[in-house]
This record gives structure tokens, sequence and C-alpha cells, in this order.
């Protein structure tokens, strides 16, 4: 069990409740014991139920954490466009960027763990679509970033370079965040918002 | 097994070569199938032993889990304390030492990757050691910052949250980079390096 509050907006009402209580528990069980060392027995038993009723939702724990892995890639980059579409000037675009992304991996410090570390445990056809969905989020990264250079607002020596020090920046919050953190999600998430634009050489 | 070159320095040959034989066949264990679903059993086989020599040399999968850890760790802090031993101005010390940092990660990835993310799978007294080290780089690069800031070459709003950005930019490295990275673990080291000073307010 962990003690992280679920980000509220994770897994909303519309699927069948017991699928719900089946994502949470996956994701506590692969939390504390890692992907690999997590049975389906143990993702039924903290939901409560048998591992014959889990089959009914999902045919293995690899498609748990698919539909884990997919949640969470496809939320930050909706938000992450969202932050983009919210206009502006690249510069205040950017800063959205950040401190939506970045609060996202403070609060949600345990999925996003899951989410960033076990890719490579994801079946191939639903790594193909988790990559496009990283591939999007920094490509939306990048565009801000050469959006800001070519309006003079930013400069700096290697945009894809930049951009992956940006999401990188964010995701390492899921590694080191807690509930014991002296900052909170937002606080975090307006401080680094300060350090990237200065790291793209934004004025002062 | 790993694709990677594991770093010469890992490890060098003073103690038993059995052992040395053991560690490294633990990190591609652990890599590949994750601390948790590792067996000591899996590790003997790959280090080429039975289960009962490997007892000669490790109590436990945790005893060598906690070497490795203990290991990188010191590494780590040797290299950050020595880049700032290097002299020069807080600038140049923050450019050495952000260039070690991140190339020891991108070298080092799979070792990096157990290091920083199988600590709570620690025995409490190996946990509290490598706490130690871990405060003692982050104490490291805060004490740069300071400097920076008291000699008009830094200015940033929150020492500790810098300092945090600082060494988990570093971190991150070992996620994400692998051998078919575009950049060498030298050249992301020097563009590390630029960016982090940007982002303490160095003049440009």
């Amino acid at each position: 069990m962990t003690t992280e509050q679920h980000p509220a907006d994770l897994w909303p009402g519309e699927r069948p409740e017991a699928a719900r209580r089946l994502l949470l528990a996956a994701v506590d069980s692969f939390a504390s014991r890692g992907y690999h060392a997590t049975t389906t027995r143990d993702i039924a038993t903290a939901a409560g139920m048998s591992p014959a009723a889990l089959y009914i939702h999902y045919p293995s724990k690899a498609a748990l954490l698919a539909e884990i892995s997919r949640h969470g890639h496809a939320a930050t980059l909706a938000l992450v466009e969202e932050a983009v579409a919210h206009g502006g000037d690249p510069l205040t675009r950017m800063r959205h960027l950040v401190e939506g992304f970045t609060a996202w991996h403070a609060r949600g410090h345990t999925v996003g763990r899951i989410v960033n570390y076990e890719l490579r445990a994801l079946p191939p056809e639903d790594f193909a679509v988790v990559a496009e969905l990283r591939r999007r989020i920094e490509d939306t990264v990048k565009q801000v970033i050469e959006d800001g250079v070519a309006a003079g607002l930013f400069e700096v020596p290697e945009t894809r370079t930049a951009a992956r020090a940006v999401t990188s920046l964010g995701i390492d919050v899921a590694r080191w965040y807690n509930e014991r953190s002296s900052e909170s999600p937002e606080q975090l998430g307006q401080r680094y918002g300060e350090l990237v634009l200065r790291m793209l050489g934004a004025p002062g």
C-alpha cells in the first residue's frame, strides 16, 4: 500500500469499478514489489478479488501495465499540449508546460515511476503506442523551444539536447519526490519553470 | 546480457575474481529482470557458478545489491569531490562536476539504474551508508552553488532546489541513455555543463 493519494483523475468513473480497482491494485503492487516480481494473484488479492475475476477484465499483468502506461503517457501528453494551446509567447507556453509536467510527476510519482521505468516490460505493440506518445511529448517541447529561438526569446546550443533536458528534469521528479518533500507539487513546478527558462537562455 | 561495456574501473582487480564475476552477473540480472524477480540462482548461473559457490562470497542477493550500490555511490561522490578539488572559480568547478557526473551516468547507465532505482530494496544498515553518500554528493553540489552565489557568478532563487535539479539531470541520464544515443557520454556531459551553468544564472 502506498501512502500516496492517487490523483483524482486517475481512471475516472466510466469503466467498470472492478477494472478501476484492479488498475489501482496493480499500481500499488508494481510500485512496492517491482513489475517482474508481481503476480496476477498479488494484484487480484490487493483488489479483493479472485484471479479468475481479474481475468474477466485483463488477460495478463502485461495488459494491466500497458493500460497504466498508455494512460499515464496520454495524460502527460494532454497536459503538455494543453499548456501549449493555452497560448502566449513561447516563454509563457514553456513555463506552463514545465509547471504542469513537473507537478504531474510529483503528485503522481508512484504511477510516474511505473510509467517511466517499466517500458521494457511492455508487449511490443503496446510499446509502439507508448513510444509514439513519448515522441509527441518530446516534439511538443522541441517545437516550443524552436518557436522561442525563432522569436529571439531562447538561445540554445542544441535543441534536441535542450528538449531532452526539459523532459528529463520533470520525469526524474517521480524518482525522488515523496509526500515528505518540503515543496508542494505546484511550488516545485514553479521553481522548475524558472530554472528551465534560464536554461533555455531566456532573458532574466 | 547487456550490450553495455562495463566501465573498466568497475570493481578492479584487488578482490577475488569470483566475487567480481558475481557482481557483474548481479548487475546484468538486476538490470534485465529487476531486483525483486532475480534469484541468487540466476546470478550464480550467469556467473558460471553454483549457488553454493556464490554464498562463499555473498550471504544474499541483498548483499550483492548493497555492494553494487555502495560502490556506485562512492564512485560518483569521488568524481564530484575531485571535480571540486580540481579548483578554479565556482563556474569552472560546476562545469567539471556536471561533465563528470553526466558522463558517468551515460557510460554506466546499467549500473546507474540499479544504484538509483533500487534504493528501497537495500537492508536498513546499507541504506543508511548509501543515504550518507547521497547527502554528501548533494551537499558538494550545494556548496559550489553557494560559492558561486557568494562570488556573484550564480544567481538562484532557491539553492536546495537548484542543487536537486543539477543532480537530477545527471541521474536521469541513466534512465534514457543507451549505446544508440547520438551523443557520446563526454559530448552529453559538455552540453549538460552548458545548460546547468545557464540554469544557475551564470553570465553568458
